[in-house]
């Protein structure tokens, strides 16, 4: 078999979510390739040989996600699947809310969408195959109080994976966009974000994760754009 | 094994999708009820030990639909998931469709969910568990100049859907819709609605049934209320 | 000038938003057809020469609805514009509400826009003129816990009038929706719905109804088919 | 009178639209603070002894949009009313915009809002009065195969208007954003876009000001945050 035929990219790797797309993916037979600020590794599991690489990389700056991603197809292969989790997940009334966090919400949330589908979908296309699917939010749908910077991110994030599943699409490349309404369950969630709530109030990070594998797997005379992710007690 | 612990009930059967269903569901383990105008019985699998009845009745009409859905429960055990595909499909501006369609299209598509709903969310409820998905449509979302019956008909039935999701949620059943996004594959639509089109024109009915599948096994901390699915030729 | 050139019809007269409706409209000249259940009359103001008559009739009823329409039009002359006001805003679970019930708050909210679309818009077509304005709510775009009925029916209602203004608007008939989210200013809110909310919290009926004559005034040349409205303070 | 009490600053003037918003806002008696890339200068309407001035600067770059807002007010007075009308109307696929061009477009449609925004929010909700009314797009709502940096640069700038809607409604200050559905009649699509068109392909671009002074003038009671202009013979 090809090396590297199986690539899946995770841009904006970290515990929580990344951490449950990385194991997912990973379980089910994907090399990955990780990205994220850091550099940080990931434990996973190393009994399935598939292969693994972490890379140090900032998705809002074009230059520095293009060569994480060109070192990646160059380590691993052709990158199959993209999953585009990068997210400042900043929070702030205008009052709070600089131009300097304004612009950069919007470099990591959508421009860093922008370079990567620039840089992989020509080739996913070339192939007639691959994936793009993107970690969103309900607030790419409305703006609110606290969203000054995230909600205009998150929203062009959106519109533009919309506009993307148009031109690649019809070339065989599926990309995707998970409304994620609700509180991931991480240890600083739990902690933080909030304390006090039972098990329930949050989202099971591994059933994100299994649900972009379906995506990615989706047969393409019946694919989804656009599904809503939330856990059974929440208010909506 | 208690019998019946797995029955599923399709409210609209009949070639194309409801049969899709059917193979789908019964693949999977299920019981089947299958509900259609004319009480037409599948073919189906027979190797997998599961039970099968189909009923007659009009899912336009309470009583009648009701009368079907209890004989169901009464002849395979507690029904664990609902698949809403009745539907009129009635197309027409505001010249062509009379009181009397504009009606009929109504209760077909959004009373018969009602009807439903209330016999057996509240069962599903006290047992915390369960399942009502909906094939619905693009029209749900919006009107059209051939819509003036059918899409007041999915909208009210996609936001009736809505109202029983965030009611059931909390209690552990898991409401669903689908926006089925363009023209299904069926012996039907490939001889009369569009004889010339390729075949990546078409979206495979089972490939939707797959989804809707996943959906009734969907883990509860991570429930999807909506999904598109589209043929990845189509242009939207 | 023409006797009947301006006449408006308002379906769903009452205190609070039809009346406002009704001074709004006759202010401006437009002579007024009331439909309501009782058939109630408006003091109004009889100073600038315009006729006024009241019908009794059952906006949920098609020959009621129909036969009401058509007695104004012999009384007052060929309608130009339609406020379609009529609304059962029933509230309930799905435990609260019967299907009969449902079956009502669609038959209203939805039927009744269609029936007098089906009379008046091919003549209105026919014309090249005329305005089909609905007061419409929030519940048209979600379903919520307490809206089983309510939302189902005002969805149709919404997207009926969205595939009326497809159709009709390019013969030159004007169809609008407004979205009205939050508590109308009546003497039945103040007192039973919202009794120790301050004035902030209410939506002004009369400038519901200034919006609407706007809409009915709009040129061609650049149409709204939909707007939303809410009070200043609405929290949304 | 308080000079300066009724400023209307226009953010992207121009022929066209930009002009239609000078003319009908002069006519109803604002000073206007007309900015745009070049400084140019409205022929208007002398005889209402109203003020104007232009500026030039760039609405992407936030300390060039600043200053000309500041040499504004200092010139003016204090600003009333925002039309956020400046836009790059970049169209083209993944493969032929630039990752500079996406940034731009954004610059200029997102950024410059939440300039306007961050530098005059306060202080109108400190008067407790002033709004600030943004020329959209449907590309806003979803992207397109040509809608590649426009979609998700529209998309932002709505988004951020309804956060700050949000923020700035309940202190008194009105924020409403335009969808304009629609090719505007401007002597350049005329001749270049849209040659062969007929007049009611076109939006007449002083019926959209029209509309955005009737927001203006909108009563707190019962705002619209959000309304689509179209003309009649539009297909959407």
């Amino acid at each position: 078999m090809d090396m590297g035929s199986n690539v899946c990219v995770i841009v904006g790797f970290g515990p929580g979510l990344g951490a449950a797309y990385a194991e997912v993916f990973q379980n089910d037979g994907y090399d990955l390739a990780l990205l994220s600020r850091s550099g940080a590794e990931f434990e996973g599991n190393k009994d399935n040989n598939t292969s693994m690489k972490a890379y140090a990389c900032d998705a809002g700056n074009p230059e520095s996600l293009r060569n994480a991603l060109m070192s990646a197809q160059s380590d691993l292969g052709k990158i199959e699947v993209v999953i585009y989790n990068a997210d400042l997940a900043q929070f702030g009334t205008l009052d709070d809310v600089s131009e300097v966090e304004f612009e950069q919400s919007w470099r990591v949330g959508a421009l860093g969408l922008f370079t990567s589908a620039k840089l992989l979908g020509p080739q996913m296309a070339e192939r007639g195959s691959g994936a793009i699917i993107v970690s969103g939010a309900t607030a790419s749908l409305r703006g609110n109080v606290w969203t000054t910077a995230f909600a205009p991110s998150k929203s062009a994030q959106r519109v533009l994976a919309n506009a993307l599943a148009k031109q690649l699409g019809p070339k065989g490349v599926h990309v995707a966009y998970l409304v994620i309404d609700g509180v991931i369950d991480t240890a600083d969630t739990r902690t933080n974000f909030a304390p006090n709530e039972p098990d329930e109030f949050f989202i099971n990070p591994t059933r994100i994760a299994e649900t972009a594998l379906m995506l990615a797997k989706q047969d393409k005379s019946a694919w989804t754009f656009e599904l809503d992710i939330r856990p059974f007690g929440e208010k909506w």
